[in-house]
């Protein structure tokens, strides 16, 4: 099925084009190592490029996955869905905090409306990819029919080559929009890593004490339906998901406390990775689905760049899980690719950096070894 | 004399225009305070302009300031001094870090030479404001002669005036190049402290063992000479500068154990601030740049913006001292203002969400009481 091509297709990181970039970061006119997390950054440009970037990622995408939350009726959130419908409004009206950003970063906004609740009026910034009005409450019973789970991951490869086609981009930063999604990907960290619910579950948009209370609880039910993580014991936190579940656990997860947004970018994820698209992963959501991308195709996630470290605190966990190391930390919480967006900017500066300067024996500048 | 104008020039930041910025974030379509240090930031930027910016800080320039220092034939860094000369003409080639960072976030490089040892050939890009062919040797004597810390801070109004004729701009980031300057650096930000030497000592360009155990021992040979600091009690730490010493300390401390770029960027921090221009920082010695500054108009540093945390080790403390926090922590450690050019975006970022968000009664969203 979908799953098996995508393990097959995805190919590992370019292991000698990242030893050369390696080499001539290091021979730049710089002290060894003085650029820190952004030479890192350009190592894993030309390892997914296979060799130093034809461009400096100048055509920018930014694409938000959206979707209603069935377990939104549990009170789980401090809006009500219907804000999810109204926020997509404002994406492709250009008036959100992600319009504000993007125009900052220069890049072009998409929404995915892989399951909103409220039917959407056409928009040309907006992919009609939906899977269904809103999931199921995933306190409950399964979110997702399983039958159903190849058709989301299969409208996150319409959603990627919807844009494509639009206009060619060379890196794409991807981003949520869902009331009650945070309950989602608190689920789904917490089925992956092993982590007790108290730990994956935050504040998301701002609620009291008695939501995050009933939010644990939801959690908590619906990770009890999920085998083998029943009953979680505190201060255990699984490695890598692909090495401690079987292949297929990422079905039932998926399935029992996924969304249509989040299964789709997991869709999307996959997609870029076999097209060796750089993916800019944004917050706690885009983590999750991350976690189910590279459950179906290990090599996928060498091809994600972790935005920055949200405030949600399962995030952080996640991020372990998927052995990504945030580039940001400016204690944001908002979701929209927010987080993504500003990213891009380091990006460009990697690939120029490896692509633009030159070496000390190109500049004739004197090397350490003249200091002695 | 010049530092009095100064103290009475620049304006504090607009508190007014502060409470007013925050009104209108919290108003904004999303969760209240989810977009962290971007707000922080855009309630800065407001501050500083006395209102919502009427621009999103396009216009940026990058400024590095270049001088060379006495103390570099003690063998305190691994470069020899004659690579000053030489990365500045790679700056004015384009071809070095900077430059391929300042295309990334379309911003204009400038060098200033304050105190460069080798004549260098004029070019576009190079604005000449020389002090004088490097400091004399700090761990000796004065670095810089009392009397002409006033012709220096005047020759950073030059450089910034230079620079604002040729292209106006809304926002400067600060850099700086010169081998040897972390030494003068960490002397400064021990002064200005009282931190122990070995605590503001670090690796700079990436010296041995060796050359570290030299230059703390230079550094401490040094502050001997400063009054109040030669007997620093490990552990303690004195707050911001301008509390805890007398007016013109400053002087004292600029003249034995500044350097020629550092004393030219405090003169530029303060003509930005008079001018209400916000000021990126870059690393360590542009901290020690500041720190001046704050000595002798505290008001200067509230235009001041701290891009990121290097890894130097005294940068923290530098950073502390100046009540600044860092917006990026990329474990960079290079200067030319690499890490003041990554933060560029976000202003223009924090800017546009100021500006052009649409609050939730302007867009019709469902706000968080909606939902009770």
């Amino acid at each position: 099925m979908i799953a098996q091509c995508w393990r097959e297709e995805i190919a590992p990181l370019d292991a000698s084009a990242a030893a050369a970039a390696r080499e001539r970061i290091d021979a730049l006119t710089k002290p060894v190592g003085s650029l820190g997390r952004i030479e890192e950054l350009a190592v894993q440009l030309c390892a997914i490029a296979g060799g130093v970037p034809t461009h400096a990622y100048e055509r920018r995408a930014i694409l938000i996955g959206a979707g209603d939350h069935g377990v939104a009726e549990d009170g789980v959130s401090a809006y009500p869905s219907e804000v999810t419908a109204q926020m997509v409004g404002g994406f492709v009206a250009g008036t959100a905090a992600i319009n504000a950003f993007a125009r900052a970063v220069r890049a072009d906004v998409y929404v995915a409306n892989f399951g909103v609740k409220t039917p959407l009026p056409p928009h040309p910034r907006l992919l009609d990819v939906l899977c269904g009005y809103a999931t199921a409450n995933l306190a409950r019973r399964a979110a997702i029919p399983r039958g159903d789970l190849g058709y989301v991951l299969a409208a996150g490869i319409a959603a990627f080559d919807e844009i494509a086609e639009r206009a060619p981009f060379d890196v794409l930063a991807l981003g949520d929009m869902g009331i009650a999604n945070t309950t989602s990907a608190a689920a789904i960290v917490a089925a992956f890593t092993g982590a007790p619910a108290e730990t994956v579950v935050g504040r998301g948009t701002g609620i009291d004490d008695a939501r995050l209370a009933r939010k644990i609880a939801v959690v908590k039910r619906a990770l009890a339906r999920i085998e083998d993580v029943s009953a979680p014991r505190p201060g255990t936190v699984r490695s890598t998901p692909q090495r401690t579940r079987g292949a297929d656990v990422w079905e039932q997860i998926a399935s029992e406390v996924g969304g249509y947004e989040i299964v789709g970018l997991a869709g999307v994820i996959l997609t870029a990775a076999r097209a060796r698209i750089p993916v800019v992963l944004d917050g706690y959501i885009v983590a999750a689905a991350a976690l189910i991308a590279g459950a179906i195709a290990p090599h996928a996630l060498g091809y994600c760049i972790a935005a920055h470290r949200s405030r949600e605190p399962g995030h952080a966990l996640a991020l372990d899980a998927l052995g990504l190391r945030p580039l940001l930390d400016l204690d944001l919480a908002l979701g929209e690719a927010s987080g993504a967006a500003l990213a891009l900017p380091l990006i460009e500066a990697a690939a120029r950096m490896v692509r633009e300067m030159r070496t000390f024996a190109e500049a004739g500048v004197a090397t350490k070894e003249d200091a002695r």
